[in-house]
C-alpha cells in the first residue's frame, strides 16, 4: 500500500495514537488503513462406492502451485457465510453437487495472513466437471490421494485429519472439529 | 473507496474478467482491489465460585454499542493465530489471565462482512481489570448476566449456546462447537 484509498496522498507506516501495531496512516486525511487474515474456505465432498469412502479433489489450474491438487476451497467473499462460501467454491471449482455438514477443520496459516475453514460434505452425484481454475476433478479413496502432490498443507492435514476420523466413525465413533496451525512455509507438510 | 492504493488513480466499481462479481478496479494501472470480510475473535472466560459457574464481561467504553456488555473480543490481526487472538483480545480489553480451551462457537455476520469465533477459557484468577476499551469488567452467572444490556447479538448467541452446553456437561454430556448466521441487523437478538 502506497497512498490512501479515500485522499489519494501517500501513506506512511507508523502506530496510530492509543494502538501498538504499525498501520498505513494517510499524511493527509489521517485515515488509518487496517489490514487483517483473509478467509479461505471449502468442503471436503465425499463419495461412498464399493465400500471405499472416496474424495473429491481439484488440480490446480492457476498459480500458486499449478498442477497440485487441493480441495475445493477459496477466498471468502463479503455478504455470503462460511457455508455459502464452502458451497459456492466446491461449484466453481469442481462443478459439483454437495449437501454441506458441519464445520470440519480450521487451520491457521499466520505468515500468510490466513484462515482455513473446511466443512464436510456429501457429494449428491459423479457429474462433476472442472471449473476454470481447475485443469481436472476426481474422487479417491485414501490409498489413491496424491499424498505427494497436494497443493498446501492445510489440505494434507485436512485430509488426515478426516481419514483418521473416518475409521473412529467406523468404530463407532464420531467426526470431531480440528484445529491446526501452520506456522512455517512448507509445501509438502 | 476511491483511489488506488498502488498509483492513487481514481478506482471504479467493475467485474474483472474472468470474474463475477463487482470490484474496485484502477483506471490506470488494473490493480484489482479486492475486500473480503474481517474475523473477530473472542472467548469465554469461565470462573467456579460458591457452586456457581460465572463468565467474565466487558462493559463497552467504546462506540459501536458503548455502555453495553460483551464478552471480551476484538478485530484478528495479521501474523497471529485465532487463539493468539483471543488470549490478546481478552488481555488488552479485560486484563484477564485465561487458560484457552477449543474453539465454542462460530457466528457468520454477513450484512456486516464478518465472520465472529469464541474460544472457551478459564479464568486463571480474578485480577482482571478494565482496558482503555473497557468501563468496566465482572463475573456473572447465569441468573446475573445483564441480558437486556448484552452489545451484540453474536455475544447473546454464544452466551446462550454456553449455558445450554452446561446444563448438559453437568448431566454428563459435553461442550460442543456451535454454528449461527444472524442475517439481519438486529440488535437484541
Amino acid at each position: 500500500m502506497k497512498f490512501c484509498s479515500e485522499c489519494a496522498s501517500p501513506v506512511t507506516l507508523q502506530i496510530p495514537v492509543d494502538d501498538t501495531r504499525e498501520r498505513f496512516v494517510c499524511t493527509a486525511c489521517g485515515t488509518i488503513h487496517y489490514q487483517n487474515p483473509k478467509m479461505v474456505v471449502g468442503s471436503i465432498p465425499v463419495w461412498e462406492e464399493d465400500g471405499a469412502t472416496k474424495v473429491l479433489l481439484c488440480k490446480r489450474a492457476i498459480e500458486p502451485r499449478l498442477g497440485f491438487w487441493t480441495l475445493p476451497a477459496g477466498f471468502m467473499e463479503n455478504k455470503e457465510t462460511t457455508a455459502q462460501a464452502a458451497q459456492r467454491e466446491t461449484e466453481e471449482e469442481a462443478g459439483a453437487n454437495i449437501q454441506l455438514h458441519e464445520l470440519f477443520s480450521i487451520l491457521n496459516v499466520p505468515h500468510v495472513h490466513q484462515v482455513h475453514l473446511f466443512y464436510r460434505a456429501t457429494l449428491l452425484d459423479l457429474n462433476y466437471a472442472a471449473g476454470v481454475e481447475s485443469l481436472e476433478v476426481g474422487i479417491f479413496s485414501e490409498e489413491q490421494i496424491p499424498w505427494d502432490d497436494i497443493a498446501f498443507p492445510t489440505i494434507s492435514h485436512t485430509l488426515k485429519f478426516f481419514f483418521a476420523d473416518l475409521a473412529k466413525v467406523k468404530d463407532g465413533g464420531r467426526f470431531q472439529m480440528h484445529e491446526h496451525d501452520i506456522f512455517k512455509p512448507m509445501r509438502d507438510g
